[in-house]
């Protein structure tokens, strides 16, 4: 149950407002999060982490001297921006290049992605680190597509205190990578958790179970048993971690390790300490030392009830890096001075981005643009609620309200920098800034990538004919595949854009106007929405319910069926774009 | 809710383990709680915190520099012995004195009354510091009722700077209560909580249902509302307490203050920033300044849901100790240097109590003393479920759990110390001892004094006639009124006590025998309990369901009146004692 809150929809932007009031000595806001507000060292690599909202203190509360340069933070469960993060890694830069932490989530991996991509090209170096600590979520064979939970602290611990202590990028990278390699979580929960202002939890545990493995964001577990003792759970955590040993260590006795037992909202110190007690002395009859353990709340899941212990193998490198001073919100430890706060001036973000150039007939373009966004936008308004319900079925109901977000995030963005005369392939490519920024979510940044894919081909100089917009097409659905790493048949926006883009491209070239071509294309984008009802579920980050979604069209293809259409019936009317 | 524990009765001590297997830079366990476990500077004044368990990071999180030097850990809920805050004193003493802090609630006094009379009694100066800072739980006229909540955390902080910062106890003290005298705070709580194995919430508030002032054990609040958005809840906190500004605060426009917003378990970070952004922007508007602010967890209530905000109004004094660094396993700020960790040998615990001398006669008694010992648990063991029972309807249902733990304790501690050859008088007292410290809780404390009283009126010389047991019996009737604070009509044990008491010293003075004479006095006894259910129910720390005790006897005075039945019915065989 969540009791405190204003609107729903304000929920994330204000609690960074009052994050940042009640820490102002070690966090300041800039767009997309919070950097430290304190000096850091010129030269040094920047940490950057981040995730959804609902964590806390990951990911905003781990910023600070020692610990992480800025956080990046999405809406509630959703990954922050692209343009977030970028924002976020601009301010926190440090001169010394980037490094980016996130948890392993498809949407995560998406935005860090891109955000790392337009770093790189304005010549900011940049490495991307996923963590992937969770034992549970993948086999050892495929280590990668492990996700990340508590096992966050431990290597972004490393990861910043390497920083700190001078390395360049490549080494910072390098032994981030390493202490995530030697880092392994396993996970329980006993209950869901309830977001602002919902009716319903969002997953749920049936009562007196416990689901092994469970992830964070209620994403399926291995196994359902009824709740043990304490001391039972402490064994499970410690059989299971020390069955797994991470390459390079042969044998656990003898060991060191960093241990981090992590309570995910509702299960309390009390709790957590009698569970500990019992790991502690597991750990010590194995022959494993235990370094600086911490108990407590670290990566949190709302109101979630549940725990994790995570180990961290160390060496002497990782040992002297864990335990490094650090004096972050929700995280300190060791001999700290406290850093020199930035002045007022120095806290101030850059501002006002410049419009490139644009021919009269483009920015006349850019105006009918306007147009179809703001008619998009009230199609998705009146569709939100309908959508909503088509993605409960198997994903976690915020579709339409992702997607509305969105579009309205575009249109206003499109209307300021119409105003001010931006081209038509701008104006576009400013929106899907804007709606990716505003949405959050993988169909956040999909839509963003789309969208900028368009209004790339577009440009600002000539007036869009139907071979630009059907090569941006084709475009977007490159794009979209290559971020999006869905293929026809996973029952996502794919299976619509591509039938739509292949017979728009079709008509096109067989010398169809634009309207009549996006009109046949967008009769097919309809039925192939309604066909992904007969498809089999998608993978990837599940609910528990996902096995009912068979029968049920996948949303994200609806609406984007949706605005196709809408932007035909419009095209209809034999305006030009 | 909770999830997580092995044998309930073990929660408690289970806990204390593991917070120390997780924080041993900074704290030892020591017999009744914990201790830094890093060098203090001798002759400073040692701060001992304390109180019931579960109310984390209360009072054993806040154990380290610049904060408490140690905290005296109660059971569930009830109230460290005060033989446990006494053992806790007498290690953490630096050889300038002991200050004790703890909440404002009865059985907390009685204890932390006692041990600081004991730690005087050896030479060790000791003040008592019980924190009043819930403006709803009194009103300003009886404004030393009021229970001590988060304010804990300021006014403790404020004394401990002190005490590092040099000053003598005297000052210390002053500054303490100059820090209690300014702190306010004022609660709302959504939830009760459920302790650890119970099957049923310790109390509850209406779902959907916000009680305003309820305290931190579920004491009833002052009115009942519906939850209402974060930005009310903000104005709600700021517009009580600035509508009572202590003494010495003319206006609340330009002044200072330490702002600590805190959780009680179930309402997450993200909802407390929520709210603490109003907070701050309400503070502002009214020309007050918040000086590092604290938003987090500081004095839970289990898993509890629910929020106060405390507000100490600063002078430059006070701003300062507020100011100063600190280093404990929950509460860091400002630049520490970590201070050296004590060896090995400096931490073990002094041990062995020796026993006084006695004579074989008093050698003889104190088995048959510990015969009646015996015979009294078998009687509570066989009754504490109903004990259980009646005390449920007007407190909160451990009395029979608390008399078993204490009875029992009583006996371990008779067999080994009649083992070892004590006398009567010694051999009660120290069984005195152990029934507080394992009962805990008010009746815990007030068996304690009774049973010494009688011990001490034994001694351990002479075979102990009935004079002198009715003059220990009147002496544990003062000495229990003299602490519980209780008078007759009150619906407690002093019930059954003064008409017992005077019954048995009358007999004794007109020349019955001692078991006549307590047979007499035990059938009185017997209908004094029962006539409690015509009293009113006692006030204090009173739960929401009081209201329904009329009717119901009390079970502090039935467990009583069983006893000195039991105790009749052996001497009734004309055994000696």
């Amino acid at each position: 149950m969540t009791y405190l809150f204003n609107q729903p929809s304000a929920f994330a932007a204000e609690l960074i407002e009052g994050f940042v009031a009640a820490n102002a000595d070690k966090v300041r806001q800039v767009r997309g999060g919070v950097v430290r507000s304190t000096r850091s060292k010129a030269g040094t690599v920047a940490i950057v982490v981040g995730g959804g909202s609902g964590h806390y203190p990951a990911f905003a509360g781990l910023v600070g001297q020692g610990l992480a340069h800025g956080a990046a933070m999405g809406n509630l469960f959703a990954s922050p921006s692209a343009q977030q993060i970028y924002n976020v890694a601009v301010a926190a830069n440090n001169g010394g290049g980037v490094l980016l932490g996130f948890g392993n989530y498809a949407g995560d991996v998406l935005h860090f992605g891109q955000a790392c991509e337009r770093l790189r090209a304005d010549g900011i170096p940049c490495e991307l680190l996923p963590v992937t600590d969770d034992i549970s979520s993948a086999s050892v064979s495929e280590i990668e597509k492990r996700r990340g939970v508590a096992g966050d602290l431990a290597v972004f611990k490393v990861a910043s205190a390497a920083a700190e202590a001078g390395h360049n990028l490549a080494e910072v990278f390098r032994l981030a990578q390493h202490a995530n390699q030697r880092t392994r979580s396993f996970g329980v929960a006993f209950s869901g958790c309830t977001l602002p202002g919902a009716t319903h939890p969002l997953f749920e545990v049936e009562k007196g179970h416990m689901a092994l493995g469970m992830g964070i964001h209620g994403e399926p577990g291995i196994k359902d048993t009824l709740v043990p003792r304490a001391d039972v759970l402490a064994e499970i955590f410690v059989d299971n971690l020390l069955s797994e040993l991470p390459a390079g260590v042969a044998a656990a006795k003898g060991q060191r390790v960093a241990a981090i037992l992590n309570g995910l909202g509702s299960v309390k110190y009390e709790e957590l300490f009698v569970v500990y007690r019992r790991v502690a002395q597991l750990l010590a009859s194995a022959g494993v030392t235990v370094v600086e353990p911490e108990v407590g709340e670290f990566v949190t899941s709302f109101n979630m009830a549940g725990a994790s212990l995570t180990l961290m193998w160390l060496d002497d490198t990782l040992e002297t890096l864990w335990h490094a001073p650090a004096n972050a919100p929700a995280y300190r430890k060791g001999s700290v001075i406290v850093a020199e706060a930035l002045s007022p001036a120095e806290r101030e973000e850059p501002v006002q981005e410049t419009l490139p150039e644009a021919s009269a007939v483009s920015q006349q373009s850019a105006q009918r643009v306007l147009l179809l966004l703001e008619a998009m936008a009230q199609q998705i308004q009146s569709s939100a609620e309908e959508l909503g319900r088509i993605d409960a079925v198997a994903g976690d109901g915020d579709h339409g309200i992702g997607m509305e977000r969105g579009v309205l995030g575009a249109v206003a963005k499109a209307r300021e920098v119409a105003a001010r005369g931006a081209g038509a392939g701008t104006l576009l490519c400013r929106a899907a800034d804007a709606w990716a920024d505003q949405a959050g979510g993988t169909s956040g940044a999909l839509w963003g990538v789309a969208l900028t894919a368009i209004g790339t081909a577009l440009g600002d100089q000539q007036e869009p004919d139907a071979s630009r917009v059907a090569t941006g097409v084709r475009h977007a659905r490159e794009g979209i595949m290559h971020f999006g790493k869905a293929q026809p048949g996973d029952k996502t926006m794919v299976d619509v854009l591509v039938p739509f883009s292949d017979h728009l491209s079709q008509a096109v070239a067989q010398g169809a106007s634009l309207s009549d071509a996006w009109q046949q294309a967008a009769t097919v984008a309809h039925d192939a929405a309604q066909a992904t009802a007969q498809l089999l579920p998608k993978m990837g980050r599940a609910r528990p319910l996902a096995e009912k979604s068979l029968g049920t069209p996948d949303a994200g293809a609806i609406s984007l069926a949706l605005i196709v259409n809408t932007v035909g019936s419009l095209l209809h009317d034999k305006t030009p774009v």
